[in-house]
């Protein structure tokens, strides 16, 4: 019948969300966000049921909304756990993806002088507003943060951080060893900038041109990290001190210290019990990921181990674009780790 | 006012859209399709008012819901009408977003005994429906049809065929001198299809393949073109005669010939009555496309003016990919051409 | 012992060749060519013996010299064939390594009113040139001709024109099946000569590009092609018909008319007796080819076979360029049939 | 007339060179060597004339005869040379073109327990050995040394250590600032021996893969310098301690302070009074360098200045690769240097 079928499909409510802590951001993006919010197939019709909550970080240059797109090979995440719980292979919950999309191509889900405070909007903003507003599960538990790259990055910094939120955890080429995902761009990046004659006149040019090319990506990326990791109020005009002086073209280690203090591989330590008390610690990456985030995930593991965190690791052949897939291996460990019901006929 | 501003944003409704014309079509492609359907502002608001109707046609590998799909940078169709028209630039329509998507990529929106019925089901279902359920202007004067690349191909061939039906065409770099276009990629389907060992094994290899390549779309074009042009309801196991011999690997001319005569400089000549009357026909392509479709346009351009068809023909510096930004230029012209009210306030 | 050592490695003598046939050629190229000649280990130490000859030409933008280029992975030539015949895998011969460059950069070896006299220069002037200076083995069933790519093409058509000269061929990644590896680059060509208004203004900013792309490389292929299949005395500047019109953009088929006379698969009927005649006839072609060449000799074969030529086929997997290392495997068999002695000790 | 013209030419020698030095050398390379000896047009009709000596260096997979390959549009370095000199443009001058590639693609002509003494080969072997079967100007200020890439490295160093050898230096795309020209390749590095699970299977898979990639190069590239800057004859099986741990994946501090050490911007301080003694120090790059090496440049120029040594540096709108034409630029200036006198007639 088709009320059956139709009972089988999650129903996607793009919330307008309009952030306090968003207002006045620095670099003078909205303040109202358009979250998408997926409510599991029995939502509507079982008025009783309660259900955990994944918050789903998209990566560098996304923002919640992308998570929907329409592609003809690859499903969209709502066809993805429509497809998951429907074959009984996850649990229902209901699926937050923010939007902590900035002008510089996004925030890593970090507080920050220089973007915005995006790690409180997500931690005391969206989480606590959508167990408000929807029929969730209470309690760290059954709250769980996952994420792709940027995403995968913000889902161990969050899960970190924020222990009395979040209770799971699964990074999917997650931003890891900053020596060898970001520090190798970092000399195309003084070079354009240089050649753009600074930061403005790039970022200006940059939004001008119709036709984006990689390397403009690889530029921006460095700016939205520096934003995110090195951020300096007193440095004009963006408050973001850079990792390479324009002028000599040197390296700064100084800065770059700075960077390091949030790579993953140096927080681990200092949240050792945060860490230890996760019921689910899910981590991957392609082998061939052109950021190289196959080795920092290797190197996160291992010194996770030594910390004495578990954490499931898994490795695939294949690189960092386009891994959505990867979401079908997480999506039923997260629901399961967050006491997701199993969906009702 | 909060409320004046969002009676300046349109609504998308998604039809889910039974057809009967596609039910049982040969590659067991769904009859029921989604199909986005943009209201324009005061639809909602201004129940007395009506609106031309465009239809919009995506490109090979696409369907109406991509065009709404969300980019950082890059405006959604949606969002596009919205500032066109909230900045006085766009009278008002109804913009429909067909899904002519099939198991090989695409229709071209032409009938084929190896696809289905995709013509028939846009003329004689989709458009009528549209009338029927929204408030539209009737008449062929008020229906215009427009799109890009392989949707440039269908508003060129549907605006031909169907005078009675539409009375404005805007192509974008639409598929035009296959000669050009599709030839040279011929060897390289040859190729590939010889090394599967046949359409078939070649079809599921690439449906099992995680990451699709860009040769494996050059492939399927070529294959999804053939089921367009040179089905043959006799020819196991697709009903599509190929373009090149299996076995020796040589060309067939016969079966390009049925090709060219879907070709719209072919069709042209036969239909100049059709084309005269148009309200609006517009043509445009990048000047680096990558298929070559800037030549194609300007050899149609210059058979059309042989045949006494006005046509605005316009270039630009770009290639053949993410030119959504051309429909700035064509959407203003259309709603000009089909008479479609200024955004009523 | 260092003498012992010495003699088993060939000399490579480069003969100042002043041509006759060459001088006051249409493109202003040099009369006079650099030729190496490869001279086997016994030639210097046994002067008695005489040697079959084996004329190598180049690819497209090779000549002679060339074929010598050091290379840190990849021996030259002259290396190749000292350790072939220093292991006994191949006899002792004579090897001519033909200058036929032109502005255009490249002859296809053939005789053209618009590049010069080429075949004429091979066959007239050098093959003859090279018995009477050197001590070789008379006849043509002690003479071949090989080589790769437009060398490949050089090779069969001029074993096939010449059977009183020519008694064997190998003919690597030869130019066979113009409808696949040229016909796909004129619109690529049509477009770069409009872009630049004109055959001479390109070919001048080709001249004056410090660094030559591979588009660059794309067109100048087709316009050498052109002139070596379609010259025109009457058609300014440069004497040659072309394959498109540069005012439309339409592809000329009487042109191409022209140019499919000189492909080989369309040439094998006419010269059945003289290909039947082959002491050797060596065809082979990466699996993939970037200009379908293994299609056409498949092609090819195909043909040979029905007309009861026979004829020696293989196929490896990789693609058109940096293919020397197939010489390991046609030089012996040339050898072989060209009654090369093994070599001396 | 023809013999003027012939003396305008000037002639290569190419040497087969027994080194003593490189004797036994650890990676099992040929000792004897051919190098490539370019004698000035008037050398052989002027008995009486001396001229000045310059060590010419090839990048990394070079060698010195590649400077004499043939290519249809750049002229060979000894075409360019008799180009120069004919017009007077440079003085004439003996130019030497040492052969140090060694089985890991190239020593960066240092002396190392990983590869041998080439530092030693070319100033205590080659230079006074052209001195005493050349008629050369005797002294440091009649002797230069100009590369490019690494050859512009080695033309650095060497100039820097041995002030007593060498007058003038000429570095084109030197490697310079390591963290920008190195280090970012590391992770790739890493990743393909882990993969190939050590160095010594990665090396022979490497050597017998007949298809050299690009990515295969990066990977030796950074062998080449571990065995040149990092040597340990404790660490099995090549003697060459890696800048990451092939285990963990991560990053060897201690051993990049090794490489850091041979980074021409931290020797320059060292060597102060040798760069102020030189008659020329010419440096330049492409300001597109893919290896960031302008941007290595100029913090070299920067800090060369701040030890007050002179030196002339150019940049240019080009890449890495395909610049020979460079020299034409700097060969002028080093014959002026080194007082090479003009081409006698």
């Amino acid at each position: 019948m088709t009320e059956t079928t139709a009972a089988r499909h999650g129903r996607v409510v793009i919330e307008e969300w309009a952030s306090d802590v968003l207002r006045d951001n620095p670099l003078g993006d909205p303040a109202v966000r358009r979250v998408p919010i997926y409510l599991p197939p029995s939502y509507d019709h079982d008025a009783a049921r309660r259900y955990p909550v994944l918050v789903l970080l998209t990566g560098f240059m996304g923002r919640g909304r992308m998570l929907l797109n329409d592609n003809a090979w690859s499903p969209s995440i709502d066809e993805r756990l429509d497809a998951l719980m429907g074959r009984g292979a996850c649990g229902e919950m209901v699926v937050v993806m923010p939007d902590c999309f900035t002008r510089l191509g996004g925030s890593q889900y970090l507080n920050s002088s220089a973007t915005g405070r995006y790690e409180d909007h997500l931690v005391h903003e969206l989480v606590p507003g959508v167990d408000a507003r929807y029929r969730t599960l209470p309690g760290r538990d059954h709250h769980g943060v996952a994420g792709k790259s940027s995403g995968g990055y913000g889902a161990l910094v969050l899960g970190m951080r924020h222990p009395d939120v979040f209770g799971a955890i699964a990074s999917h080429s997650g931003d890891v060893c900053f020596d060898y995902c970001y520090r190798g761009d970092i000399p195309k990046f003084c070079d354009a900038i240089q050649k753009a004659r600074g930061v403005e006149p790039w970022l200006r040019a940059f939004e001008a041109r119709i036709q984006k090319k990689h390397e403009d990506f690889v530029v921006l990326n460095i700016l939205a990290m520096a934003a995110a990791y090195s951020p300096n109020p007193a440095t004009a005009p963006f408050g973001i001190d850079l990792p390479c002086d324009l002028e000599t073209s040197e390296f700064r280690d100084d800065v770059w210290q700075r960077w390091l203090e949030h790579d993953p591989l140096a927080m681990a330590a200092g949240h050792a019990d945060a860490l230890r008390s996760l019921r689910l610690l899910y981590v991957d990456a392609g082998t061939r990921d052109e950021w190289h985030l196959h080795l920092g995930a290797r190197q996160l593991v291992r010194r996770l181990g030594a910390l004495g965190v578990s954490c499931e690791h898994q490795e695939y052949d294949d690189g960092h674009m386009n891994v959505g897939y990867r979401y079908d291996v997480s999506l039923p460990k997260l629901a399961r780790a967050l006491g997701a019901p199993p969906l009702s006929t």
